[in-house]
């Protein structure tokens, strides 16, 4: 028995919440935020915007059928309060490890998960699929979509708000307006949310939150004084009838508290029953209680585990950069050097490593919001007009945009970079986060050309490059530390590369006769440990490097498999109609009889773990890689 | 010199437009519109679009400095007055046709055309790119979008209006309201633009609209009885100062006319001088002047060749099915059987062969309007609630939502059938509209089956025991009409198939021992089509027809390529990174030594032509097949 927890410990979940007095759900909220706190703290996770929603899940479960209505959490970074209230508080402390809690919302992992989310924007449309599918089958309930303000700017949300309208979908949209993405929240959308916030209601809570949070046990700085420095602006409300959410036929409530309990119930109530799609917008604090992670809610956002009574610290225990580091800096570069030079992302200024470029020139930098639709046609568009942008995006955000890719950039062969970051295996998240399908997506674009680069100056040769080609570029690198090895110091025969051409050139980095193998990007720094490590001078490999792996100048590789006659292709993207059967189907034409096999992501549904237990589940870490380079030699 | 064009034959174009005077520009329409009829008879096109617009294009060319000021068609469908009067009179009549002028705008094709296009929703963000370029680059001129009230519910061109107001971009969006996609409109977004409509200075054009048609030479009907049955709404305008557009930070002009230049002219100017984002808002008639088309735009979207006195004829000269067709009377089947079922399409009930369903399910068929994100979301809240639900998309179109089939679909198992018409060579719209990318996008997917029916038999059992699957099922078919064959009566061993689990086995076509050939769908039926008439009995070829391709059972193949040793894999998508590259992979490894090679679409950026000439140019057609045939079996 955990005695720092009493309710949750005595609490039929998720019935009893409902039958708890107002004093006893606050109390109830405490011992939820000091629960995440410490969870997070040691597991790492999505902190300010799970501490912000704590009243708002303890509303709704007071006031929901959880059986028959369905609750979707757009992208699901809060999550936490309705795992741990619904039916997973004795697994919590296993958030986000391997086997344990996903730090999504799952269908798999409990009944009370209507719809598994990780990606932005989608919880609208699932709730429509949702209403819709009860009507169609002829069940009560009601379908509940929890989206944030950031999440709005995703095109697909107003996608499904406007088809929404159309069969009056007794749907209940629910606004969390903390008025943040992971970074700000941007663009019209969020003027216009800002507008509203002015309401007289709202400006009279703003007291009330101060007033409860002195009460709550604060872990940091006083929050007082932090809520002291909020600005919040005092224009005058205009009862506007036609707000946009009521003229396209929403009916509008709000904004209210969300961390007034008492209000928020009688306002879902309200808008509960509503009998066509009702939207109450809701302002919270991401990040409350816990008052680091209010005061600095981005980079409190998704979070490695640290030290709770300290926060996050300043600097990184090393000093090692991540690709994500190197891009960011060498983007300044390329900056400085070519005033075309322009930076596009989508709500992950500092996820892809361009909070420098941002503040070194803002003017270049366009944060579009959680958009990648838009951010990839808004970058043809900045090309085909003469500028040089350069999209930064996770692999698998990229997934959102690839028709914008192929029909905007790569049709029309628009010098555009996609900088694909989190490409290949990605720690904790889970399926939903992991970069395993951009290979396959793209390697038979027309146009593209694609670099995977191994190592830190890899990256930065691979976008100077990349910058004067004439057509798109997409450069995808891990979600890992970037090697400060020169592979090319590996070979003396290498010449340092002077042109896109040289890094085009598959490159040679071990001498060998027993077989050959190539290597995709950082892959080739694995193989290397694995001969290293495991298989000395028992057999002698032949290694390459692509850099460059579309177009890919196969005849380097050919000169070696004519000699050894066997090839191991590696990569860590998707193994299935990814890099290597390319390569397979081209070296079986050109030599048959030739021995080769492909290694890459076989299970592409794993679920979350450290990077390290992914790689080896996978057969990727040095020993799994030495096994196949054996097996394949002794065939 | 052709006197039924006076004036396109006398002006300097496009500069001599803006010397016009008024008389002279309707003059000029009126030729611009026998001019398109003329050619889109001959050759097929978009027509209804086209004629909505061409006093439009007048007033913008009057206006406009055409070297500095950059027009972005959204769609494209709307471009053709826009390609005679800036540079392409004298080829117009090559539109659609090989080495001819493409449908849509392509910026290869003309200086004039600034951004291609093809898909929807696209040209806001294009214009936003391109207003940043010219700042960036301190150039002078304006980004203008064109984009129609359909495209409009596509979520991007929301993305793009939120961005916009972030740099206060001036741009200049004229919102061609003709209250159709190619489809009615549907959703909220319609709703509200009809309230706007509703205001006193659009009922006054109204009738001056009717003045003018009579002046026009109009072919078909009188006008003015069609136009008497249009019934517009009656209600009072409101005048809301918070209309959405303005909310979110674009200064809004309209309702106006479109079809009176002077007013045209007038507004246009005002708007292109606001220093932030505009949006003027323009009322047109789809099919304005040609009155069948007028009276059926839908019909009239996308046309082939058609008699221009007697308009599209009631029934298809010969009586067979299209696949589209088919799987329009498939799920009326299946819905017949199973209340559960529910069809979900993005705009495209006609060209998906939904209207029968719409017809006789209307509870049960969801238009979402061009919002192919939302409808593979909403499909996953359906089926997570119980539903069947069966979403059909165009191949090119599925690029819209590959996250959404990834993220909420397959990686949930979601029992969603995805209907993927027009897969593969596509005629006469060119690249932006080819169905080459899906199979290589979606082989890989977790959980996902993926069959490619052959022919119309094929696709009604894919469809019947694809409802029973536990898991996402893609069906895809081509723009084509459907074969009546059923492919197992060719050999006598092969039983009716009785489950999916029958469906999942390849089927063997043929016996032979030179060569094994495994065909994809439908090119099993070119396969055969080139060993009968080009082959004989020179070799004897065992043939294997794949109706399921994921998950695929080799087992049965790799039996005959162990007799055979040679295997050739056809497929009419796109070749690299499709289906053969992932066989061969396969196979290479399971008998090492094998000859294999796959065909496919070896240049996906190739130009538009009819299927036929596609064909050919690919290798594809009988001929070419069994050339191929033959060069493997020679080796």
């Amino acid at each position: 028995m955990n005695s720092e927890y009493p309710l949750l410990d005595s609490l039929i979940l998720p019935q009893g919440v409902a039958d708890l007095s107002y004093e006893e759900k606050y109390l109830l909220a405490e011992e939820l935020r000091s629960l995440i706190i410490k969870v997070t703290s040691e597991n790492g996770g999505h902190l300010a915007s799970n501490l912000g929603v704590i009243e708002l899940v303890i509303a709704l479960l007071s006031l929901i059928n959880s059986e028959d209505d369905k609750v979707i959490f757009d992208v699901g970074h809060q999550s936490y309060a309705w795992k741990i209230l619904t039916d997973r508080y004795r697994q919590f402390y296993t958030l986000r490890q391997k086997d344990g809690l996903s730090g999504f919302p799952k269908i798999e992992e409990s009944p009370y998960d209507a719809f598994g989310t990780g990606h932005s924007s989608t919880s609208i449309s699932a709730a429509v699929g949702y209403s819709r599918a009860l009507r169609t089958l002829g069940k009560k309930g009601k379908a509940i979509a929890l989206i944030g303000d950031g999440a709005l700017s995703g095109g697909m949300a107003f996608e499904a708000m406007n088809d929404a309208v159309q069969s009056n979908e007794p749907i209940l949209v629910i606004l969390n307006d903390n008025q943040m993405s992971i970074d700000e929240c941007v663009g019209g959308m969020t003027r216009y949310l800002e507008q509203l916030r002015v309401r007289p209601s709202y400006l009279s809570f703003k007291t009330r939150w101060e007033e409860r949070l002195n009460k709550l046990k604060i872990i940091g700085p006083p929050l007082l004084r932090i809520l002291a420095k909020l600005k919040y602006k005092t224009r005058s409300w205009h009862k506007e009838r036609g707000i946009p959410f009521e003229q396209i036929g929403f009916r509008y409530y709000g904004p209210i508290d969300g961390h007034d309990i008492e209000g928020l119930e009688r306002h879902i109530n309200a808008a509960q029953s509503v009998r066509g799609p009702a939207i109450l917008h809701v302002i919270t604090k991401k990040g409350m209680g816990y008052a680091m992670a209010e005061t600095e809610p981005t980079r409190y956002h998704g979070v490695s585990p640290f030290p709770m009574q300290y926060g996050l610290s300043d600097k990184d225990p090393q000093d090692q950069k991540t690709f994500s580091d190197v891009f960011g800096n060498a983007m300044l570069t390329l900056a400085d050097r070519d005033k075309k030079v322009v930076a596009i992302t989508a709500a992950m200024a500092q996820g892809t490593g361009l909070c420098s470029f941002k503040n070194r020139y803002p003017d270049r930098f366009y944060d579009v919001g959680i958009a990648e639709q838009h951010a990839l046609t808004l970058a043809a568009g900045l090309a085909a007009g003469g500028a040089k942008p350069v999209v930064a995006l996770y692999s698998t955000f990229l997934q959102r945009g690839m028709d914008q890719l192929i029909h905007d950039i790569c049709l029309q062969k628009l010098p555009v970079i996609i900088a694909v970051d989190r490409a290949g295996l990605v720690s904790s998240d889970g399926p939903t986060h992991q970069g395993l399908f951009d290979l396959s997506m793209t390697l038979n674009l027309p146009n593209l050309a694609i670099m995977a680069p191994a190592t830190a100056i890899d990256l930065e040769r691979s976008l100077l490059y990349a910058h004067e080609y004439k057509g798109p570029v997409m450069i995808r690198y891990p979600r890992d530390l970037a090697s400060t090895v020169d592979l090319i110091s590996l070979d003396e025969a290498m010449p340092e590369p002077k042109s896109l051409d040289d890094l085009q050139k598959i490159r040679h980095v071990r001498s060998g006769s027993d077989l050959t193998v190539l290597a995709v990007g950082p892959m080739i720094l694995q193989v290397l440990l694995a001969i290293d490590s495991y298989i000395g001078t028992d057999y002698s490999i032949d290694l390459y490097s692509a850099l460059t792996i579309k177009p890919l100048d196969t005849d380097i590789v050919l000169k070696s498999t004519k000699k050894t006659g066997k090839l191991l292709v590696g990569e860590y993207g998707c193994l299935n109609n990814g890099f290597g059967p390319n390569v397979i189907s081209e070296l079986c034409e050109l030599q048959p009889g030739i021995i080769i096999k492909a290694i890459g992501v076989k299970d592409v549904l794993r679920g979350q773990a450290t990077r390290a237990e992914l790689f080896q589940a996978e057969g990727l870490d040095p020993e799994g890689l030495a096994q196949s380079i054996m097996k394949i030699i002794g065939r």
